[in-house]
């Protein structure tokens, strides 16, 4: 294959169908931003939403916008809006509290249902806040459960008879490998245990289908590809065919029957609601609704098929360009079996990193070598990963990242 | 006595030394709001900030802001802050997640400590929320525990030696009495048993001395006193001295000892650290810093003196000006045993409400019959007491509450 060029990046902006939604996002000069898996960009009408929150819905309207600006029915609103991006119905998903709480009611939940086994199947080296909460939620129902530790290759034939819940990230924070969502799900189906899928790092980025894969539970975070803004509010999706079983330890009043009676004793509410805590932060959640708004008028196939080809071209680039400097490639080659990210290792990745930032290229680190980049297609174009690369050979070819600052660990990158 | 007049009440507030502090908040037209016990105003510097975290923070510099603009630190950096408006230290808080979930913190860490006893002493006629929190953990615990019911003035005989946690509300949601944290801490105590203490209705309102008082843990939310935006984060508080055996089961990757190391394994944190969960708000809780900020300039003994003042007004001219109308009233007419909030009886306060309502006088509705007003010294003047009981007499004397609009019943008021 003939080199490839800048021209060739143009030339795929040029007749990219998407290029116009990067208008509508706030994209700072001089940055080619590839961490929106990490922290979505803000889309130019959230700034002025969350001024209108303030300013008229709070600073105005006061304790009456519980009604009039329908504050109340945001967790509701925004969760039937979401699932439409991943292939759920109206009233099967709330957004609400973290992706970590909302871990915890999904597996307490699915654990209720299936109270006479004991097996949670989770991936040891998924984002460790998934089996975190795992073990908690285990310690404290009195260790009658165990997780059973399996990687992607060996998930399938750890699904058993005896497993009660299958706990698992679709697409690997590190490397962006893809499970597949409905083989595993059928599989763990078959054995009679229940799926609990965690979709941070899917949903807005690749098209997931939770019914057509017989989803049973799901959950996720509205900071990443959905654009939300920082640490905005997770969600929970609970197939209808669950409601009526559907029960969780965090009974706060936002999960009652009537809510606005006041009586002293809890009675469990209707469907999705039962997944409800407490009172939400009205100002996050906002702003999460901008981001998901755009998403539900983008078509995720185009998306996915931009951020496949990103990817593709991305590691051709980097062949291309930074052959000679010790690079491997931890993400999956084929684009249909990694998300919307290409993962580098090189043993100086930490100082290779603080490098491209200073440069204006924002990706992220993960212990202990490896360097992410993200492909967020709605605001990201074919000739940014392009320049990201030729910044990447510049600091590779001129030893930009043995400054010693370049060396200086923070606490987070 | 001489019958009130307007002037009095003008004469309080050109001695108000509190009276600058209205300047920092956004108080509309037209409106005297005395739901401030419900969600608290906008302080104007809140609007300004939400803006710079938005279009600066998160739109400008991304995710580079979880360092630069500590983010990262802000539950612990808001936690010191409100520890010095209600007694506590340094690392004794955290500003996060909402006031049910942190309830279920508490009264699950408290019952892992005293892991020996079976009962939480609760107040029956409490916000529900908190019960339904109680019941909903005792559910999921498998009802090895037993929740025992107590009124006001039947809470201390309630207090027994197999008693493991006391979970109370220090003011009233409805009528505004006061509970004595320093007399029930201290007699949980005799008896082995833990306290948690609900500051919803106090915390930015009373003087609470939370380690003066031997307080074990508290929570408390953002949105009302502290003027932190609606659903603004809550706070969690856990005194010092039940740090090294504290756990609760959210057990997400902030309260990891190392967080950033992505170890597969949960090791618990440190300190107060062992009740964060996961990512939060980020936009919410750089508004609730700046009500919390405001309120830590101000001197809560005089916040309290002129709320106790301003109730002690509010009764004499409803007595005065509103006596034949058939009010009653519901909360204790000796401030002292009070919170910063008078509530009446009337067979049609929902009407009632909803007509002063119309006509700028905010206050809420508690069902079956009451009307509660709110005082917050910060911004609420004496003139406007006296002008909302105008209102109110004008509503009663010509009836105007009897316009039937006024009796339609919406979800919340």
């Amino acid at each position: 294959m003939a080199d490839l060029t800048r021209e060739d990046f143009l030339k795929l902006d040029r007749k990219d169908q998407l290029a116009p939604f990067r208008e509508e996002f706030y994209v700072p000069e001089g940055v080619i931003y590839m961490d929106g898996n990490s922290l979505g960009v803000m889309p130019k009408a959230a700034s002025k939403r969350v001024r209108e929150v303030t300013d008229r819905e709070w600073g105005h309207d006061l304790i009456k916008s519980w009604n009039m600006a329908d504050w109340f029915n945001a967790p509701r609103r925004i969760g039937d809006k979401i699932a439409k991006i991943i292939g759920a119905e109206e009233g099967e998903i709330v957004a609400t509290d973290s992706t970590g709480i909302n871990l915890f009611k999904a597996i307490s939940a699915a654990l209720a249902i299936n109270s006479d086994r004991s097996v949670i199947v989770m991936e040891g080296s998924n984002f460790p806040t998934d089996n975190y909460i795992a073990q908690g939620l285990i310690e404290f129902l009195g260790r009658q459960h165990q997780i059973r530790f399996a990687e992607k290759d060996s998930i399938m034939e750890a699904i058993e008879d005896n497993v009660a819940v299958v706990s698992l990230t679709d697409v690997h924070y590190k490397t962006g490998h893809l499970l597949d969502m409905k083989v595993i799900t059928a599989k763990a189906h078959q054995h009679g245990a229940l799926t609990v899928w965690d979709l941070c790092h899917s949903a807005g980025a690749i098209p997931i289908d939770l019914n057509g894969v017989n989803a049973d539970f799901a959950v996720g975070c509205g900071y990443k590809y959905l654009n939300g803004g920082p640490g905005a509010p997770a969600f929970i999706f609970v197939a209808k065919r669950h409601h009526g079983k559907l029960k969780q330890p965090l009974t706060g009043w936002w999960s009652h029957r009537s809510p606005f009676d006041f009586t002293r004793d809890y009675e469990i509410g209707e469907g999705i609601n039962r997944m409800l805590c407490g009172t939400q932060p009205v100002i996050s959640l906002s702003a999460l609704e901008v981001g998901v708004d755009i998403m539900t008028r983008a078509d995720i196939h185009k998306i996915r098929q931009k951020s496949k080809k990103m990817g593709d071209m991305f590691i051709a680039s980097v062949e291309q360009k930074c052959g000679d400097y010790g690079f491997g490639i931890a993400s999956p080659r084929n684009a249909d079996e990694r998300g919307s990210q290409v993962s580098l290792t090189h043993e100086n990745s930490y100082a290779i990193m603080q490098a491209l930032i200073e440069r204006g290229v924002i990706g992220d680190f993960r212990a202990p070598e490896i360097t992410r980049f993200g492909f967020t297609p709605l605001y990201l174009r074919y000739v940014d990963v392009w320049d990201a690369v030729d910044i990447l050979s510049d600091v590779m070819a001129n030893e930009i990242w043995k400054v010693p600052k370049y060396h200086v660990r923070m606490a987070v990158t």
